[in-house]
């Protein structure tokens, strides 16, 4: 076979003998097809040394040449990290970001959500992190052209990406419970917040495998906050709670607690264990350094944008799926077997 | 005369014998008196212990009710903190916050200054972080309503805010100095922009001060990225340096070093000291806690809006005036006498 200079999708697709759509999809990592379908597609990608180019692709949707990026706190590093994914991808493909941080609130999101309604910008991507009572769900199916990341706004229709929480909790469980933790403190979001749920979900998943009935987990509920962290680790010794170790939901509810503790000489991991999740923040340099469930939040940042531009709207139907990025344990200092 | 509990502008309208207008239009700063009309609705609004409400103000620039922000590098905490600090209060006004992240690119920031022209925005508050070719001043003494924040863009026309970084590398160089430092490592932005000029004359100032023509301090200049301080760290690393402290002169760049120096097993403070600047992300909780200059970095995104909201922007006149916010040295425990 000669080999083209640029070649197309259309030259992978011929090669590999599926459609354009379906190389499209694997690409772009849309799409989880059988082993050996992949399998021909990569090796028609390698022979015909096919290379994607970004700047061909286009926001289509609208005429701003804008996308509207709607987060909650933006003080939160997690959050502030996956803005600043989204704005290097977007500036790939020459696109302006308009971003709009919520507070949190109910009516600052509806407010910010109103812009696609204004024409201010071409398609949103929407994160939110509390509960809705469903104001948000019926705004977000109304106005579509809409990407919900991170965390879920229950009966809104719109392509969903978030990490695998699920896979995150079962994976802090299982470390701890290979440490000899049966009896753990998951401290996090509300339950009605898949994050939340999922990941606790997972824990208890991970303990009861290993432990059976002995497995036992807590739970203390409250915003991501390093506030929220503080009076959790107060709480916990206040309380001479029993569990041996704390699932700490995110980077700053880890930065609360290690804080607190700390300050009262309680030593992290010989008193308490600790696993943190999101690993945005410079935890590797604590002490002791804190082992974490890493969320991809980058890859989060950019998958989201691909999924703004790539969908079809026109031919788009709401459905329940939803995409998965995997998260991944980075094993540090701040477990180890309970001192009791 | 005897004071009701809540006076209103139509009270100290009647008791300045002046319209309820030309009350509220001073009030917001937005008109300037005759000197005795002034004395008058000023008497009268003391007299009658009249306070605004905050709540009652209102942009009245524009139409949109939307300010803009633009920050370099949103994934940075000192800047998505201070955006947190911007939207807080312009949440407390009632106003939007429409954000963009330049990626500290002339390109992406001339994009976004012309948001004013296109009335998206009622007025900017503009960070930087690089420095300017005059591209950037001229738009900005085009567009008006504009407040710059953080680092100078030189030649521009517009009110300027910055913490008092003078001040912050004098107290750096005092503290150093009066560890037994008198050879110092300073790392830190290009030398044309005044954030790293100006700190980096208040720590010589300091050493000059303490250790007379001992004084030696020596500088790497680079971007406030982590990554930066590790190049920085490896270098200083593999030249030998004699100098026995360094003055990381962010968070991001001290970040960077202490993890290199971690790596390779080079002791803070016993082999170096170290003192930073910012103070925004979790630095009391590594190993050892980190002595920094803490920028007021929350005032800063408040300030920012008030001025915007504040300047008589049809009465102002282009000044060399600008306004400096205090910085302050937290000691912990990254700075020891030299070990040579």
């Amino acid at each position: 076979m000669i080999k083209k200079t640029n070649p197309s999708l259309k030259d992978v697709a011929a090669a590999a003998g599926v459609s354009v759509t379906t190389v499209s999809r694997l690409v772009n990592g849309s799409l989880d097809l059988p082993y050996h379908t992949k399998k021909r597609i990569e090796d028609a990608i390698k022979s015909l040394n096919y290379r994607p180019n970004p700047h061909a692709r286009r926001l289509s949707m609208g005429r701003s040449d804008t996308i509207g990026l709607v987060v909650p706190e933006i003080a939160n590093p997690f959050f502030s990290t996956l803005v600043a994914a989204v704005e290097q991808a977007a500036d790939e493909r020459k696109l302006a970001v308009s971003l709009h941080a919520t507070l949190n609130r109910a009516g600052r999101e509806i407010e910010y959500l109103q812009l696609i309604e204004r024409n201010h910008v071409d398609g949103l991507i929407f994160i939110t992190n509390h509960p809705d009572d469903g104001a948000l769900a019926s705004l977000i199916n109304r106005s579509g052209k809409v990407i919900i990341v991170d965390e879920d706004v229950p009966g809104s229709k719109a392509p969903k990406l978030f990490c695998d929480n699920d896979h995150g909790g079962y994976l802090a469980g299982l470390h701890l419970a290979e440490h000899g933790h049966s009896h753990v403190l998951f401290i996090g979001g509300d339950e009605r917040m898949i994050s939340a749920r999922r990941r606790f979900d997972g824990l208890m998943r991970a303990l009861h495998e290993r432990h059976g009935d002995k497995a036992k987990v807590d739970r203390y509920a409250g915003e991501y906050t390093i506030d929220y962290g503080r009076k959790a680790a107060v709480r916990y010794l206040e309380e001479r709670h029993e569990a041996t170790a704390i699932f700490a939901s995110s980077d700053e509810i880890a930065i609360g607690l290690i804080e607190v503790f700390k300050d009262r000489n309680v030593s992290v991991p010989n008193d308490v264990s600790i696993i943190g999740f999101d690993d945005v923040g410079p935890l590797h340099l604590f002490a002791p350094p804190l082992t974490v469930i890493r969320q991809p939040v980058r890859q989060l940042g950019r998958r989201a944008l691909e999924l703004l531009l790539e969908t079809n709207w026109q031919e788009w139907k709401p459905s329940a799926s939803e995409e998965l990025l995997p998260v991944e344990i980075v094993v540090r200092n701040s477990v180890a077997p309970p001192a009791k």
